[in-house]
């Protein structure tokens, strides 16, 4: 999506994939199949374009500082991604800019998560701090006899840093996305609800049906944020709303995400548009929505197989359902294969559409 | 911008393009370069793909027919295009079916411009009856003096067949685009003044502001073009409204047109989506406008050289100026580099803003 935007503005596209098969690289110019974290792989990058951008933050941020001093422009920084890629530092600057989170701690050994039982009570979860998404890479301690179990569980899939989170009684997760250009100019889209089903984004109402002063506090702390990790490009910002009105940060996606997929139909400029001209420098584009309400559902992979859809044609008639199919070769569990987004007059005619157009289309997944 | 949609829905794209580095190529999942004339290079496409569909008219009806012979499903119909093609046939097919057009006859000898001089007055435009667009093919004859050279004009190009067209009074140029589906079913979008210059289109006004009746024989003159030449897909209906308020077909143009370029940010389903909906046997989906006016304006070189665009940052710095370039290596005079659409209120704050926004862009042309 973000490649079709920067086409769409006149943009040569170099897709740097480990896949040959990626749905990007059907869009490129030029593209290039290899390890992206292989600084002799970033360098042949280098050497085709004017400027790096990235469409997700698991890079080692190593290679990225080796493709900056090569003279290249990298947009989010090499520092900022690896300052937002450790979920633990990632909440250490965030605090330290006086942004709330929810309690967290280092822990080196499985006597620090005791301590942070003690510390912070039960339910805790014990965290990767970096590589870990959608769910994985995370265990929540339900009671002090978890704690060993948890520990061996993410030790096990190799050594790696942890950290523990206090937990987070939440009454609703919203999120939102901020533009930052390179001169440090920002836009904020509208505050959204992210409903999510087995740790993955699964619906995004726009905007969040909150009081103004929360979505308000919200937009304030994503900017902050932003600014906190020096961030250039498009950024969604995951928070919690808890039952006494607080508002936290839970996370930072330092990229286009998910919560803004809605943005191609809903907003004037969609968060693909922005990120573009964000890293090319250009002014940014309003984030305005064109509609009152707009729902985006995903569209998953239930298993292992070719990712053939079908029930398009049912998807498709439903009136105002925006079909969005990746071309992903592959299906999984859980995996993001496409989205639907509907816009209404309120949030539940545009929830409506939406749900009934992504559960109209499934995946044939036959190997 | 056809193959963007087709993406989005999921479709693997091929390509078939005389130039190796068309704009469409990089967006293909599959690029084919050679003659889509000659019926050897149309199977191979036709061996790669479910559907074949046009992007311009000017392709040789016979190796279409050549195409369908294998199978291969080609929409619009090869006996759709022949007809089109010729602009005598496509008169004498659209007059046939009670659709009101110019005066015209065909003309063998340069007698025959004389007698159609007698019968309809001047002017009389001479033209070629296929491969004429943008004003290329076409002579004005403003006076029985300029009859012999307008003859000689055009023939001298080669010899082809040309016809004559009675002059048209015209206060307004209106368009509309109709989608067909396979099963005949058809969607319009809002009618829309044209305003050409030097015979290219320059600005696209939505919608026209014309009394409701007028929108309405508009729109009924183009479902009825759509039956007549039984077409499939996204097809551009080019109309005259004469100082008597009488509405004439003047021209169809058998593919996704300039005139709907617009409908890509102001309609809730763009030209090109439901021309991919269309040729694949899916439901259409609604052309009703997503804000009460939308001005398009073209961005076109004016001389032979590289097309390299510069004033991008002051064209995105109109608000809400949504830029389209196509990514062509080539300028030349007249050739359409990309456009510029703008939503408002009013078609006059539309077009403020996209006349702004388009000619603050210029293209290099260095060579």
């Amino acid at each position: 999506m973000t490649a079709m935007s920067a086409l769409t503005l006149g943009c040569d596209v170099v897709v740097l994939e480990r896949n040959p098969a990626s749905p990007a690289a059907t869009l490129a110019t030029h593209a290039l199949v290899g390890d992206w974290d292989d600084p002799a792989v970033l360098g042949r990058l280098a050497s085709h374009v004017d400027v790096v951008t990235l469409e997700n933050e698991f890079v080692d941020p190593q290679a990225l500082e080796a493709l900056e001093r090569t003279g290249c422009m990298v947009w989010p920084r090499a520092r900022t991604v690896a300052l937002v890629q450790d979920k633990c530092l990632q909440k250490e600057t965030l605090r330290e800019a006086g942004i709330p989170v929810v309690p967290f701690r280092q822990v080196a050994t499985v006597h620090d998560v005791h301590a942070a039982a003690d510390e912070f009570g039960v339910p805790l979860v014990l965290k990767a701090r970096r590589d870990a998404y959608d769910g994985r890479g995370n265990r929540t301690i339900r009671s002090r006899a978890d704690v060993n179990e948890a520990w061996r569980a993410l030790r096990d899939a190799g050594p790696r840093a942890l950290y523990v989170e206090g937990w987070c009684e939440f009454t609703m997760e919203l999120a939102t996305i901020v533009t930052r250009g390179r001169d440090g100019a920002m836009v904020t889209y509208p505050v959204v609800e992210t409903v999510q089903r087995d740790h993955v984004c699964h619906i995004v109402r726009a905007p969040a049906r909150v009081a103004a002063e929360v979505a308000r506090r919200v937009t304030a702390l994503a900017c902050a944020a932003a600014e906190a990790v020096d961030f250039v490009g498009s950024m969604g910002v995951e928070c919690f709303l808890t039952s006494d009105g607080q508002v936290l940060v839970n996370e930072l996606a330092p990229r286009v995400h998910n919560s803004g997929h809605y943005t191609i139909e809903a907003c004037v400029t969609s968060q693909f548009e922005n990120h573009v001209r964000a890293v090319l420098g250009l002014p940014l584009g309003s984030p305005r929505m064109v509609a009152p309400a707009a729902v985006m559902a995903n569209m998953l992979g239930s298993r292992l197989g070719a990712a053939r859809p079908a029930g398009l044609a049912d998807a498709l008639g439903v009136p105002g359902a925006h079909v969005h199919l990746y071309g992903k070769l592959m299906s999984g569990p859980g995996r993001k294969l496409g989205h639907v987004t509907a816009l209404g007059a309120t949030v539940e005619e545009a929830e409506a559409a939406a749900t009934r157009a992504a559960t109209a289309i499934s995946f044939g997944e036959d190997l």
